[in-house]
């Protein structure tokens, strides 16, 4: 009585998750402008009634109750009762008095970061950012410290189980490789013509390529749908309902494909989850640094691969005759493949992405372990940027101010990007043993064995595995920073013949 | 204090329903078919959430408290408790136990329609038929006579103080005009060439030209935008998003053209509202009728006006030059203006249609008075037909079954498409004395002149004012037939040389 009381309750929430996902995803593909002010209104009161159900005591007795019964539970209903957990406490903990000055508090420091990376003022950004810290600290004080770190109990949010015990060692290894790399690059005097991605490829074309791709990959259209939006996203909104947006740039036609494919591979993890857990919150990525992992999967290993390349650039040539015509596919590969150090995250090559990365965990692991001020913080980025990849941002707007994570408070988020590229390697290389002929399924544009592979190891099981078990499970280890490291050196040093 | 209690409730009921719109939109423009089972249960626990709120006792004791100070309240206020008295008495004197019996009576109603539809067979609808006219009456009772019949509390529902008495003195009227029309047109020599309807017109150019007449027509893009579903609909989300859609039939452009203008029409009156109703339910048309008059006000006396077409044919040839490029204008006016009875109400021609909702009416007010039992259905239908059109249907499904109205419960909406004509023509009669170049500027392209008139008379108020006053305020008298009659004469009489 109790199990279906709870479940029903979870998949009331879940219905109001996916209202509000529905109006997230119309908001950004193309409701009209006029009538978001009072969109926003539906979302408030939307979110407010989800919030009273995720706290409310009647959410807490049944949890209570079914944990007295731990063994007399399933396992689906045990991991269930687990994450909700998780969840109810995560809000519960926090005094509703806190909370509301700390949602005020988010608010004003959105408004401020964008005025100060407009103005390129850190300044003005600062005191917010130290309150927001602070507000982080007490947080973890409600919840409790997480394996032995205050850190750690913001990675735990995102990649449940994650220590700066892990990343330091990971990262450590991996960036090593990536910096040799990247000056051995920078030396090589190999460089790839590059000047035909900016040539211009017409918005209708690149959705009707878009669309192929995407079937190619084996997306399930009764189960999606490609929309276009300012910043590329995929939605989950139901089990049969995982959405993918792109961005049409007539000057940089990577932005839509690649973008495509890397949504594409966020929406099959969606799309392939068991149909047991439809409707629970388990049908859900297990956590960030998974789901990043299958998009990376897609984009870098499917979508930068020459084989994959082979099979469509012919394609791809009629689609953009004038920009591609003439270009051979070795030069296309080099060009979409090629290296160069960047102030910007979100516009880094595949390569220095990791830097990026490690630069701003480091960060946030020494400002929440004590041994950074925030008011230092454009000067150790700095440092840092020089010191991984040789460049000095010449203003705190192209620096330190880039991203909006910190300024919504969001801190422990941004390792998920890079366990991404590593899951992703590993994965890889599990499978390569399984798919031994990987590249010639590229080749043959067959890339359903790749999916099914991937749904076999990750997708199938949603949330109901974590993400060290589906690892172990999967890969047969833990956490390896190898294969990606490998993979890298490898690639690059043919590539640009090092 | 309570003003400000009631106006918060009240709002946060929109946030429902606007909600649910959103979803419902999604479900009709391209929602993923794998996902619509899940989205099902959304509109459930989100439909119930509302229901409870609608009908709940602080709701009541909030209308009480503000009836008993009418006094003090402004205008807006005392329409606001108004019209929520109205939705909460409709809601809450059902008792709960009767409600849910009749909701799983219509569901079952509808499936037994579909399939007495699919098999001409109305004996399988009869039964099902049968009860829901006899819980409608019960319903009645619950509510209350209004306006001294039962049939009136079910036109009160769609179009407020609406009355028999007064649809059978212009229903009356009317009837006598159009027989005799249609008698005449069908024994006229003059029949037009329609030959060219029915060519091939391609979808993305139909598109194009929707888009330009709705930017003709005056549609605000930046508060609504234009979307494809199997039946065009309008659904006003909120004060600043008045969506349309159409159906793009590539073989009878009439679909996706005549369909955009309509929908326009729904929709401008919803973009107009005053601002100081928005997030109420005033922000929304009066009546049914009175909304129907809007898009039928463009669809015809705009959408069929010679002129509109003399401004707009050269760009209809040119999106379609194989169909239209030999037709002259006037030949192309005479076949969208066509004139031929026939079995179903959605296809019928503009003077005929107005017979197809009397027909509905009458049966609907005998059936309710007690002069016709349900079992007689197909054979009164059939006569009238044959009596007011000149044509009798062969089957059920052609006749009786047409319509998913009465399988849903819904008695006393018929009514209001008749309404929206009679009331257009009104309208225009009144317009006519301010805008007297109302063909010049349809001539020149410039309707903006026509849709302020619009928003003066009829747009502006939403809800704040009745049918009657709206109409009395506007036109100076009560509805009045005799507009609709007369111009239909003029018309058919001119375009069919009779």
């Amino acid at each position: 009585m109790t199990v279906q009381q709870f479940t029903d309750y979870v998949k009331k929430m879940q219905h109001y998750s996916e209202a509000l996902n529905v109006i997230y995803w119309d908001m950004r593909t193309g409701a009209p402008k006029k009538g978001l002010e009072q969109r926003a209104e539906v979302v408030g009161t939307l979110s407010a009634s989800l919030f009273d159900m995720q706290t409310s005591d009647e959410l807490g007795q049944l949890l209570t109750s079914l944990e007295t019964q731990k063994a007399d539970l399933d396992y689906v209903t045990t991991r269930l009762v687990e994450e909700v957990r998780k969840q109810y406490d995560q809000n519960k903990k926090i005094p509703a008095q806190d909370y509301k000055e700390y949602v005020i508090l988010q608010s004003k420091a959105e408004t401020a970061w964008e005025e100060a990376k407009a103005t390129n003022n850190f300044a003005l950004f600062l005191p917010y950012l130290e309150q927001l810290i602070s507000w982080q600290k007490k947080f973890i004080g409600y919840w409790g410290m997480k394996n032995g770190s205050p850190y750690n109990t913001l990675l735990d949010l995102f990649e449940p189980d994650m220590t700066t015990d892990v990343l330091d060692r990971v990262f450590g290894e991996l960036r090593e490789t990536i910096v040799t790399l990247v000056q051995k690059i920078g030396a090589s005097p190999k460089q790839p013509d590059t000047s035909m991605l900016l040539k211009h490829f017409p918005r209708e074309a690149q959705r009707a390529l878009s669309l192929e791709i995407l079937a190619q990959l084996g997306y399930d259209f009764e189960a999606g749908r490609l929309d276009e939006s300012v910043h590329p996203f995929m939605v989950g909104l139901n089990h049969g309902d995982a959405r993918i947006t792109t961005k049409y740039d007539e000057h940089d036609f990577r932005s839509a494909i690649f973008g495509t494919i890397h949504e594409c591979g966020h929406a099959m993890y969606e799309q392939n989850i068991d149909a047991k857990l439809a409707g629970l919150p388990l049908a859900a990525g297990t956590s960030m640094g998974i789901h990043e992992s299958q998009s990376l999967f897609y984009e870098n290993f499917v979508g930068r691969n020459e084989k994959f390349w082979a099979h469509n650039y012919e394609r791809l040539q009629q689609y953009s005759p004038a920009q591609f015509g003439d270009v051979a596919l070795d030069d296309f590969l080099r060009a979409i493949n090629m290296v160069e150090p960047s102030f910007i995250r979100i516009e880094a090559d595949e390569l220095t992405y990791a830097l990026h990365i490690m630069i701003r965990y480091e960060i946030e692991r020494d400002l929440f372990n004590g041994d950074l001020q925030p008011k230092d913080l454009p000067q150790v980025w700095n440092d840092k940027y020089e010191e991984y990849l040789g460049i000095r941002p010449e203003t705190d707007a192209k620096g330190v101010l880039q991203d909006m994570h910190w300024s919504g408070g969001m801190f422990g988020y941004f390792p998920s990007y890079a366990l991404g590229l590593m899951y992703a390697a590993q994965w890889k290389h599990a499978m390569d043993k399984d798919i031994p002929n990987f590249d010639e399924l590229l080749a043959k544009g067959n890339l359903l064995p790749i999916r099914q592979w991937l749904t076999e190891k990750v997708h199938q099981y949603g949330a109901l595995k974590k993400p060290f078990e589906l690892l172990q499970e999967g890969t047969g280890e833990g956490l390896n920073a190898t294969y990606l490291a490998n993979y890298l050196q490898e690639k690059y040093t043919k590539l640009y013949q090092l």
